[in-house]
Protein backbone atom coordinates (compact mmCIF):
# COMPACT_ATOMS: atom_id res chain seq x y z
CA UNK A 1 0.00 0.00 0.00
CA UNK A 2 0.96 3.66 -0.40
CA UNK A 3 1.36 5.93 1.65
CA UNK A 4 -0.51 8.81 0.17
CA UNK A 5 -0.56 11.60 3.39
CA UNK A 6 3.41 11.32 2.88
CA UNK A 7 3.39 11.26 -0.79
CA UNK A 8 1.57 14.49 -0.46
CA UNK A 9 4.02 15.80 1.71
CA UNK A 10 6.71 15.22 -0.62
CA UNK A 11 4.89 16.71 -3.03
CA UNK A 12 4.28 19.93 -1.01
CA UNK A 13 7.96 19.76 -0.62
CA UNK A 14 8.98 19.87 -4.22
CA UNK A 15 6.92 22.57 -5.39
CA UNK A 16 8.38 24.34 -1.98
CA UNK A 17 11.89 23.59 -3.20
CA UNK A 18 12.01 23.04 -6.51
CA UNK A 19 9.52 26.20 -8.08
CA UNK A 20 9.64 29.11 -5.55
CA UNK A 21 7.36 31.26 -7.44
CA UNK A 22 4.66 28.34 -5.95
CA UNK A 23 5.32 30.06 -2.21
CA UNK A 24 4.00 33.49 -3.53
CA UNK A 25 0.82 31.83 -5.28
CA UNK A 26 0.53 30.21 -1.66
CA UNK A 27 -0.20 26.71 -3.24
CA UNK A 28 -0.41 24.18 -1.34
CA UNK A 29 -1.22 20.51 -1.85
CA UNK A 30 -4.54 19.29 0.22
CA UNK A 31 -5.16 16.10 -0.85
CA UNK A 32 -4.18 13.08 -2.30
CA UNK A 33 -6.31 9.50 -2.19
CA UNK A 34 -4.35 7.98 -5.06
CA UNK A 35 -7.15 8.88 -7.17
CA UNK A 36 -7.18 12.74 -7.45
CA UNK A 37 -4.91 15.03 -6.69
CA UNK A 38 -6.34 18.57 -5.35
CA UNK A 39 -4.05 22.13 -4.72
CA UNK A 40 -5.41 24.92 -3.40
CA UNK A 41 -3.90 28.49 -3.08
CA UNK A 42 -5.76 31.68 -1.70
CA UNK A 43 -7.44 34.59 -2.86
CA UNK A 44 -5.79 37.52 -1.47
CA UNK A 45 -1.86 36.90 -2.94
CA UNK A 46 -3.36 36.37 -6.72
CA UNK A 47 -6.61 39.08 -6.42
CA UNK A 48 -7.01 40.72 -9.29
CA UNK A 49 -8.41 44.13 -11.18
CA UNK A 50 -11.59 42.55 -10.57
CA UNK A 51 -11.26 41.11 -7.03
CA UNK A 52 -11.03 37.98 -8.55
CA UNK A 53 -8.17 35.68 -9.08
CA UNK A 54 -5.84 36.32 -11.50
CA UNK A 55 -6.09 34.09 -14.68
CA UNK A 56 -2.01 33.48 -14.75
CA UNK A 57 -2.46 32.23 -11.22
CA UNK A 58 -5.48 29.97 -11.89
CA UNK A 59 -3.53 28.70 -14.72
CA UNK A 60 -0.72 27.87 -12.65
CA UNK A 61 -2.74 25.97 -9.94
CA UNK A 62 -4.32 23.44 -12.92
CA UNK A 63 -1.03 23.11 -14.77
CA UNK A 64 0.61 21.82 -11.60
CA UNK A 65 -2.33 19.60 -10.37
CA UNK A 66 -1.34 17.96 -14.03
CA UNK A 67 2.15 18.07 -13.41
CA UNK A 68 1.62 16.88 -9.60
CA UNK A 69 -0.45 14.07 -10.39
CA UNK A 70 2.26 12.32 -12.30
CA UNK A 71 4.90 12.99 -9.62
CA UNK A 72 2.61 11.39 -7.92
CA UNK A 73 2.48 8.27 -10.49
CA UNK A 74 6.19 8.13 -11.10
CA UNK A 75 6.79 8.24 -7.52
CA UNK A 76 4.35 4.98 -6.91
CA UNK A 77 6.11 3.24 -10.01
CA UNK A 78 9.58 3.66 -8.63
CA UNK A 79 10.26 6.05 -11.93
CA UNK A 80 12.60 8.76 -11.95
CA UNK A 81 11.94 10.88 -14.92
CA UNK A 82 11.06 14.63 -15.81
CA UNK A 83 8.09 16.37 -16.65
CA UNK A 84 7.10 19.01 -18.76
CA UNK A 85 3.88 20.53 -20.25
CA UNK A 86 3.67 20.17 -23.79
CA UNK A 87 0.49 22.11 -24.62
CA UNK A 88 -3.04 23.12 -22.78
CA UNK A 89 -6.54 24.48 -23.20
CA UNK A 90 -7.94 26.70 -20.22
CA UNK A 91 -11.59 27.74 -20.08
CA UNK A 92 -12.07 30.47 -17.38
CA UNK A 93 -16.16 29.65 -17.34
CA UNK A 94 -16.61 31.98 -14.16
CA UNK A 95 -14.64 34.37 -11.87
CA UNK A 96 -13.15 33.01 -8.86
CA UNK A 97 -13.88 35.11 -5.78
CA UNK A 98 -12.63 33.32 -3.02
CA UNK A 99 -9.62 30.59 -2.18
CA UNK A 100 -9.47 28.07 -4.57
CA UNK A 101 -8.39 24.22 -5.31
CA UNK A 102 -7.69 22.98 -8.45
CA UNK A 103 -8.54 18.67 -8.63
CA UNK A 104 -6.76 16.94 -10.81
CA UNK A 105 -8.02 13.65 -12.09
CA UNK A 106 -6.11 10.01 -12.14
CA UNK A 107 -6.77 8.62 -16.23
CA UNK A 108 -8.60 5.36 -16.71
CA UNK A 109 -6.90 2.02 -15.73
CA UNK A 110 -5.99 1.19 -19.35
CA UNK A 111 -4.46 4.87 -20.30
CA UNK A 112 -2.19 4.78 -17.01
CA UNK A 113 -0.74 1.30 -18.25
CA UNK A 114 -0.67 2.51 -21.05
CA UNK A 115 1.86 5.75 -20.11
CA UNK A 116 3.65 3.06 -17.91
CA UNK A 117 4.24 0.72 -20.56
CA UNK A 118 5.28 3.27 -22.91
CA UNK A 119 7.93 4.75 -20.20
CA UNK A 120 9.82 1.71 -19.54
CA UNK A 121 9.99 0.81 -23.39
CA UNK A 122 10.97 3.38 -24.68
CA UNK A 123 11.83 5.59 -21.74
CA UNK A 124 9.19 8.83 -23.05
CA UNK A 125 5.73 9.26 -22.86
CA UNK A 126 2.83 11.91 -23.16
CA UNK A 127 -0.31 11.95 -21.12
CA UNK A 128 -2.95 14.18 -21.52
CA UNK A 129 -4.75 15.45 -18.01
CA UNK A 130 -8.03 16.94 -17.28
CA UNK A 131 -8.29 19.27 -14.23
CA UNK A 132 -10.66 21.77 -13.35
CA UNK A 133 -11.79 24.00 -10.25
CA UNK A 134 -15.23 24.43 -9.15
CA UNK A 135 -16.98 27.70 -6.62
CA UNK A 136 -20.59 27.04 -5.00
CA UNK A 137 -20.35 23.11 -7.04
CA UNK A 138 -20.65 25.38 -10.50
CA UNK A 139 -16.96 24.46 -12.46
CA UNK A 140 -15.52 27.74 -12.59
CA UNK A 141 -12.37 26.61 -14.95
CA UNK A 142 -11.61 23.43 -16.97
CA UNK A 143 -8.23 22.77 -18.09
CA UNK A 144 -6.79 19.91 -20.67
CA UNK A 145 -3.16 19.80 -20.53
CA UNK A 146 -0.30 17.22 -22.11
CA UNK A 147 2.63 16.37 -20.82
CA UNK A 148 6.08 15.01 -22.11
CA UNK A 149 7.71 12.79 -19.24
CA UNK A 150 11.36 11.18 -19.84
CA UNK A 151 13.03 8.50 -18.02
CA UNK A 152 16.48 9.70 -16.20
CA UNK B 1 -0.98 61.21 -31.73
CA UNK B 2 -0.65 59.09 -28.80
CA UNK B 3 2.10 59.11 -26.42
CA UNK B 4 3.04 55.46 -26.16
CA UNK B 5 5.67 55.32 -23.91
CA UNK B 6 3.02 57.28 -21.00
CA UNK B 7 0.66 54.34 -22.11
CA UNK B 8 3.20 51.79 -21.08
CA UNK B 9 4.33 53.43 -18.06
CA UNK B 10 0.46 53.65 -17.39
CA UNK B 11 0.01 50.05 -18.03
CA UNK B 12 2.77 49.42 -15.78
CA UNK B 13 1.29 50.92 -12.77
CA UNK B 14 -1.84 49.26 -13.57
CA UNK B 15 0.08 45.56 -13.19
CA UNK B 16 1.41 46.88 -9.87
CA UNK B 17 -1.69 48.08 -8.32
CA UNK B 18 -4.13 46.49 -9.53
CA UNK B 19 -2.50 42.45 -9.75
CA UNK B 20 0.24 42.56 -7.24
CA UNK B 21 1.41 38.95 -8.00
CA UNK B 22 2.63 40.72 -11.22
CA UNK B 23 5.42 41.82 -8.77
CA UNK B 24 6.75 38.58 -7.41
CA UNK B 25 6.64 37.15 -11.18
CA UNK B 26 8.71 40.71 -12.22
CA UNK B 27 6.92 41.64 -15.29
CA UNK B 28 7.49 44.65 -17.09
CA UNK B 29 6.37 46.85 -19.67
CA UNK B 30 9.00 46.67 -22.22
CA UNK B 31 7.76 48.48 -24.95
CA UNK B 32 4.47 49.64 -26.79
CA UNK B 33 4.86 51.08 -30.19
CA UNK B 34 1.13 51.30 -31.00
CA UNK B 35 1.23 48.11 -33.06
CA UNK B 36 2.79 45.09 -30.71
CA UNK B 37 3.11 44.89 -26.74
CA UNK B 38 6.02 43.77 -25.14
CA UNK B 39 6.12 42.83 -21.33
CA UNK B 40 8.79 40.95 -19.84
CA UNK B 41 10.16 38.89 -16.31
CA UNK B 42 13.33 37.93 -15.27
CA UNK B 43 14.21 34.12 -15.31
CA UNK B 44 15.29 33.63 -11.20
CA UNK B 45 11.90 34.47 -9.24
CA UNK B 46 10.65 32.29 -11.71
CA UNK B 47 12.98 29.24 -11.94
CA UNK B 48 11.39 25.42 -12.39
CA UNK B 49 12.98 22.04 -11.10
CA UNK B 50 14.40 22.01 -14.72
CA UNK B 51 16.14 25.61 -14.22
CA UNK B 52 14.13 26.96 -16.64
CA UNK B 53 11.09 29.11 -16.57
CA UNK B 54 7.91 27.80 -14.91
CA UNK B 55 5.06 27.29 -17.32
CA UNK B 56 2.54 29.34 -14.95
CA UNK B 57 5.17 32.12 -15.18
CA UNK B 58 5.14 31.66 -18.84
CA UNK B 59 1.26 31.65 -19.31
CA UNK B 60 0.97 34.51 -17.00
CA UNK B 61 3.06 36.80 -19.37
CA UNK B 62 1.29 36.12 -22.26
CA UNK B 63 -2.20 36.33 -20.82
CA UNK B 64 -1.07 39.92 -19.83
CA UNK B 65 0.39 40.78 -22.52
CA UNK B 66 -2.86 40.20 -24.15
CA UNK B 67 -5.02 41.54 -21.81
CA UNK B 68 -2.46 44.61 -22.06
CA UNK B 69 -2.81 44.97 -25.45
CA UNK B 70 -6.35 45.68 -24.85
CA UNK B 71 -6.22 47.62 -21.86
CA UNK B 72 -4.25 50.09 -23.87
CA UNK B 73 -6.27 50.21 -27.56
CA UNK B 74 -9.56 50.71 -24.87
CA UNK B 75 -7.04 53.73 -23.71
CA UNK B 76 -6.70 55.25 -26.94
CA UNK B 77 -10.30 55.12 -27.93
CA UNK B 78 -11.23 56.75 -24.47
CA UNK B 79 -13.49 53.66 -23.55
CA UNK B 80 -13.73 52.76 -20.36
CA UNK B 81 -14.28 48.66 -20.21
CA UNK B 82 -13.59 45.82 -18.20
CA UNK B 83 -11.72 43.08 -19.93
CA UNK B 84 -11.50 38.91 -18.86
CA UNK B 85 -9.99 36.62 -20.51
CA UNK B 86 -12.32 33.79 -21.69
CA UNK B 87 -10.17 30.77 -22.82
CA UNK B 88 -6.73 30.20 -24.21
CA UNK B 89 -4.72 27.73 -25.30
CA UNK B 90 -1.01 27.93 -25.03
CA UNK B 91 2.07 25.69 -26.82
CA UNK B 92 5.09 25.25 -24.91
CA UNK B 93 7.12 24.57 -27.79
CA UNK B 94 10.82 24.70 -26.33
CA UNK B 95 12.19 25.46 -22.53
CA UNK B 96 13.10 28.70 -21.73
CA UNK B 97 16.51 29.38 -20.17
CA UNK B 98 16.61 33.19 -19.48
CA UNK B 99 15.17 36.10 -18.76
CA UNK B 100 12.51 36.06 -21.40
CA UNK B 101 9.68 38.35 -23.08
CA UNK B 102 6.04 37.93 -24.26
CA UNK B 103 5.10 40.12 -27.38
CA UNK B 104 1.28 40.42 -28.38
CA UNK B 105 0.33 41.71 -31.91
CA UNK B 106 -2.94 44.02 -32.58
CA UNK B 107 -4.95 42.41 -34.60
CA UNK B 108 -5.37 43.59 -38.44
CA UNK B 109 -7.50 47.02 -38.77
CA UNK B 110 -10.80 45.68 -40.03
CA UNK B 111 -10.93 42.98 -36.86
CA UNK B 112 -10.14 46.01 -34.49
CA UNK B 113 -12.54 48.32 -36.26
CA UNK B 114 -15.16 45.56 -36.13
CA UNK B 115 -14.50 45.02 -32.18
CA UNK B 116 -14.47 48.67 -31.57
CA UNK B 117 -17.85 48.49 -33.42
CA UNK B 118 -19.22 46.17 -31.11
CA UNK B 119 -18.47 47.57 -28.32
CA UNK B 120 -19.42 50.96 -28.84
CA UNK B 121 -22.85 49.67 -30.13
CA UNK B 122 -23.30 46.76 -28.00
CA UNK B 123 -21.49 47.76 -24.69
CA UNK B 124 -19.56 44.40 -24.98
CA UNK B 125 -17.04 42.24 -27.65
CA UNK B 126 -14.80 39.67 -27.88
CA UNK B 127 -11.17 39.52 -29.17
CA UNK B 128 -8.97 37.03 -29.93
CA UNK B 129 -5.50 37.54 -29.38
CA UNK B 130 -2.31 36.09 -30.23
CA UNK B 131 1.10 36.38 -28.51
CA UNK B 132 4.23 34.54 -28.77
CA UNK B 133 7.99 34.27 -26.78
CA UNK B 134 11.10 33.60 -28.76
CA UNK B 135 14.78 32.42 -27.99
CA UNK B 136 17.38 32.39 -30.20
CA UNK B 137 14.86 33.40 -32.50
CA UNK B 138 12.87 30.18 -32.20
CA UNK B 139 9.82 30.52 -31.11
CA UNK B 140 9.65 28.76 -27.23
CA UNK B 141 6.20 29.58 -26.64
CA UNK B 142 2.55 30.17 -28.76
CA UNK B 143 -0.32 31.92 -27.09
CA UNK B 144 -4.23 32.32 -28.52
CA UNK B 145 -6.57 33.95 -26.19
CA UNK B 146 -9.84 34.89 -26.07
CA UNK B 147 -10.80 37.94 -24.47
CA UNK B 148 -14.25 39.72 -23.31
CA UNK B 149 -14.62 43.61 -22.79
CA UNK B 150 -17.74 44.83 -21.35
CA UNK B 151 -18.22 48.59 -21.17
CA UNK B 152 -18.83 50.41 -17.81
Amino acid sequence: MHDYTEAAEALQVTFDHEIPITGHIGIRVENYDGKRLVLSAPLEPNINHKATAFAGSLNSLVTLAGWGLIWLLLREWNISATTVIQDSTCNYRRPVTRDFTATCFKPDDAELAYFARMLREKGRARLELQAEMRENDLVAVSFSGRYVVRVH
